[in-house]
């Protein structure tokens, strides 16, 4: 099994795990202070890029699965080193990179790279977040001196959680109004929301450069490693050069040129090119799930709790009610981990042929595989603290960290809830597609190959159907995602069309937004079983097949037996089905617990770096009792 | 509303957050090492008891609901100092009380009373938490020096989790197994868990005295002000007089004797003396879920993001996804302060007449109540930090603290997942009883009344009514909570019948165990919306009464349509009855909303308790620069 879950990066990883391992100084103490955090944090990263010759920067261009592999691995010894390297090499480095020119490139690479450039990432201010386009920072163009003014007009405006901000960044990226002057009364045209290259600190006295104020944001839930602060420009000067021109240019007589038409289709370039992050976020998401199942899962055959009558005690996994907290857990984890290799193959084929099919599918796909997974990660890791009972609650044994860190993930990159919308407006725009009699993208096929069939009703034999055969046959599985997801689709169609005639399109849309969400999360959902069932057919080898059919099956049936009511109200499955569903996704999980501990030994993670006593792989308790001083 | 909302002990609630108010010393910093937080609250406690003139010790014994009404306050304030105060007063203190006798009362109250002798309650071990019969720490009777031997024989019955024990505490009950010297083969007889007081620490030099080894459990995900610590006892010895002899009695020649007659009711009775600790917890559960909420629905009024084409941006509270976030955790907010006010009437009901019934129900919904609304507002936690976005993640917002404080809620004073079993427990044996003609306690008269109806088929004409009198009818609601939880005791009884036959009775539980917790929390809402509906029909005031309509319709057609499934499979409910359920349901989402500032303003929580500075009642936005200096 692990042979066949292995990456192709699993070298580099082994390195990382390897050099902190060799490094006990750099290894993050369970208490440490805001402040220390910090630096330590930035110590971890220059010992990583100079000492253990891992260039993170360089795989963001030459083979972005290594890169997102480098940052699961880091992400692991400390969550903050993992977010602290995203905002050095894919947040600020990327930006320069990717909506930046040649200019850019050669002046800046080699210092990114090697952190002489500490930098940030501009984005979010204190009152806009998701709407991007309603950020308020400005960059007048002033044609006399051939610079862009960089100002915070108001409260409002200020650069909010700006990693890197706090302590070491020495430039930032910083998205604002573009505004050319004009010769009519109001003097400049907005055109829309650039990012500009600001140094913010001096190269060699690291004092705050002048019109710039930097504040901390201080004390977070999470990620205390990373030094987030806030920015505010007071007409601050930049040449015209410190510009990211790829989508959009000023001339040295502040004329405006693009080879993109409107506002709209830029500003969709400039996010475009941040799609990375996503893939990142979500690959590493299945990450932290693999260490607190494994942790959770381990303790679980450990921990013996009551028993039949004057027998010994059991352990706390044999409890049905453990089982349908973990294993159900245990099979979406093997989902995820299919799914998100699926995505970063996509991610890198879309940086090498920039085939624009394959763009929105990375785009529609990496924003449904982000909300989606990291919302289940967030929830996971109370689950398993909770599952551990007062162990898990010792902060030794990883819980708290990992979720506090891991927390974040569900909004930044792209609030989830805002992300779901997203996936939304590429379903209708494909539906829309498919009644036009248009291509489909290749994660859409399944519409085109049966909407109509699942719009009309169920087949009243099949719906009655009980067998374990049938249930656990792909093609009835998918076959129930995919009615689901189409019908949602469908409904929500006729829905918009019908509220937009009195609400208008916004109104519509928010009046049907649970529906959508539901819908955006469907869709995925049978994106992820898809792939999974894929998974399992490829497997060569046919006992780790039969296991992962296992898993796969319990994947399936638990998700359909959550959205029971949905099923049972269209008759899709009668009530016996519906009772036969349940019982054997209970066998299943049954099932499942026998192989968990190969299941989570899979994932090969060394105990030095899942690290919890309460889940190291021999003598845990006598750990735990040394780990405080027996 | 904050007049029908306000408890009898408002007054001492008041003068709590009055006194800390005036003392910012004592206010606990946002980032704070373990070992100050502390130091810190033991000050607080000091200052609590000494300076302002609270006596928690004695509310427990002379009212207990203005003891909970102070734990709810000082919980609020740090949760670390609710917790400490609670080890002290309501565990070390009220086991010296409840399960010693005079001479305890006598020697012990008053320094408990004033913190002269801080204490620990030391029944948790490594190996053992929740099967409190399975511990493993020895007190043997030594019949020559008329004293116990208390020991620890192996690595798993180290005391450990501790409250108090780390820094403060100079005793501890200690809960071990009673070995009395018998006179055959095996030398001893054991005579069950037992509790007794033993002296940790010198009274003067604050030494660990000889024969004790504590330990520091270290840094926990939260309530780092509480120091846990182990405790290791090799053969130390106590005089007879510290065994807690309430409910068993060792005489000078070794004999032991006891008012009840077997060990298992000398258990039952003294874990029952420890009841009131849920009822503390589920009251200050609901106090961390009014804090939470509070924050979260100002914040989401307050903030806005998108809206409509060139119009203003709406507040995110307008958003349908927002207000299905927020609006039936806030109607949950009320159900449960319903519910665990009546709870508390119950308790001090129960410690005035000690009438068995009361005990029996007081018990039962205790561990209920605890044990669903502490899950519930775990998980509303994770959803408030979310649904507030980054601005949800700066600690000073307070999402992370409350979360990592209250996690252990769940698993500390009985397992969740062990206290809903205990709820079942009592379930069945009011099932018994009814069928065999017997009367049944208060909370379960439903069954009486109705258990046959239930198990009928549904009535075919009811099952599709849809219109919105219906549905927001307290009959309805009520009826479609307790038709499912009736159906699910009858089956839960049918099923572990049938297992039983092959499987024993412990494999006939497991193997429903699923089935068996569903029922308990099925139950347990029952219960809320009884007392929720009560609450809403005894309101005075007709406009108050209106919107806690609303709010009590929200809760009850929320929990069904959760729930769809089943009621659907069962046919309860029709397909077109499901649908209006969910329309309505949505639509109440969104009247709800239209209160939502006043019903947060009626939990009266004043702004220097919130803190948050995103949830407060004016210019929060400026509050928060001002915060990070700006």
């Amino acid at each position: 099994m692990s042979e066949y879950m292995r990456g192709k990066h699993t070298e580099i990883q082994e390195r990382v795990f390897d050099y902190f391992n060799s490094r006990p100084d750099l290894q993050t103490p369970l208490e440490i202070s805001k402040d220390e955090h910090r630096e330590l944090c930035m110590r971890q990263l220059l010992g990583l890029v100079r000492e253990a010759g891992i260039r993170p920067f360089r795989y963001v261009f030459e083979d972005p699965a290594k890169y997102f592999a480098v940052a699961e691995a880091v992400g692991s010894i400390d969550m903050s080193l993992g977010i602290k390297m995203g905002v050095q090499y894919s947040l600020w480095g990327g930006s320069v990179i990717n909506l930046g020119t040649k200019k850019h490139k050669d002046k800046y690479f080699d210092k990114i790279d090697n952190l002489e450039y500490p930098g940030c990432f501009a984005m979010t201010e204190l009152h806009h977040g998701s709407n991007v386009q309603g950020l308020q920072t400005t960059a007048t163009f002033d044609l006399m001196r051939d610079e862009f003014i960089i100002n915070t007009p108001n409260e409002g405006a200020i650069k909010w959680w700006i990693g890197n901000a706090a302590v070491h960044g020495k430039f930032a990226t910083v998205f604002a109004k573009l505004l050319l002057p004009t010769h009519d009364e109001k003097g400049f045209a907005d055109m829309g929301v650039h990012a500009f290259i600001v140094p913010i600190r001096d190269m060699k006295t690291h004092q705050t450069l002048p019109g710039i104020e930097i504040r901390d944001c201080g004390y977070k839930v999470g990620l205390n490693g990373v030094d987030n602060g806030a920015l505010k420009f007071s007409s601050v000067r930049v040449p015209r050069e410190n510009l990211l021109n790829r989508f959009g240019d000023v001339s040295r007589d502040g004329k405006y040129t693009s080879s993109l038409p409107t506002i709209g289709k830029r500003f969709a370039a400039t996010l475009g090119e941040l799609v990375g992050g996503r893939v990142g976020l979500a690959y590493s998401s299945v990450g932290v799930l693999k260490i607190s199942v494994t942790i959770a899962v381990r303790y679980s055959l450990l921990r013996q709790q009551f028993g039949p009558p004057k027998q010994p005690e059991i352990s706390i996994l044999d409890y049905q009610s453990q089982q349908h907290k973990l294993m159900p857990m245990l099979a979406s984890t093997y989902a995820f981990h299919f799914a998100t290799s699926y995505l970063v193959e996509k991610y890198s084929e879309m940086k090498k042929s920039h085939d624009e099919e394959v763009v929105g599918d990375v785009h529609s796909l990496s924003a449904g595989l982000k909300a989606y997974i990291t919302s289940y990660t967030a929830k996971s890791l109370s689950v398993c603290r909770e599952a551990c009972g007062g162990h898990g609650y010792a902060a030794v044994n990883r819980f708290g960290s990992l979720r506090n860190d891991h927390d974040i993930f569900q909004t930044f990159e792209g609030d989830n809830t805002v992300l779901l919308q997203q996936v939304v407006g590429d379903l209708l725009k494909q539906y829309k597609k498919k009644f036009e009699g248009g291509t489909l993208s290749v994660t859409w096929n399944y519409l085109r190959e049966s909407m109509s069939t699942y719009l009309s009703q169920p087949n009243p034999v099949t719906t009655r159907w009980e067998g374990e055969d049938h249930l656990r046959d792909p093609s009835f599985q998918l076959d129930a995602f995919r009615y689901r997801t189409s019908r949602l689709l469908h409904s929500a169609v006729l829905r918009l069309r019908k509220h937009s005639k009195n609400l208008g399109a916004f109104g519509a849309w928010n009046r049907c937004l649970n529906h959508l969400l539901t819908l955006a999360e469907s869709h995925i959902e049978s994106v992820i079983l898809a792939k999974f069932i894929e998974a399992v057919q490829s497997c060569p080898d046919k006992n780790t097949r039969d296991a992962l059919k296992l898993v796969c099956d319990l994947y399936a049936l638990d998700r359909i037996w959550n959205d029971i009511g949905t099923y049972r109200n269209v008759d899709y499955v009668a009530p016996n089905k519906a009772k036969a569903i349940h019982k054997l996704t209970e066998y299943l999980c049954y099932q499942v617990r026998s192989v968990a501990r190969e299941l989570v030994d899979a994932f090969e993670l060394p105990d030095h770096v899942t690290r919890a006593p309460i889940g190291l792989q021999s003598e845990p308790y006598t750990q735990y009792t040394q780990y405080i001083g027996f």
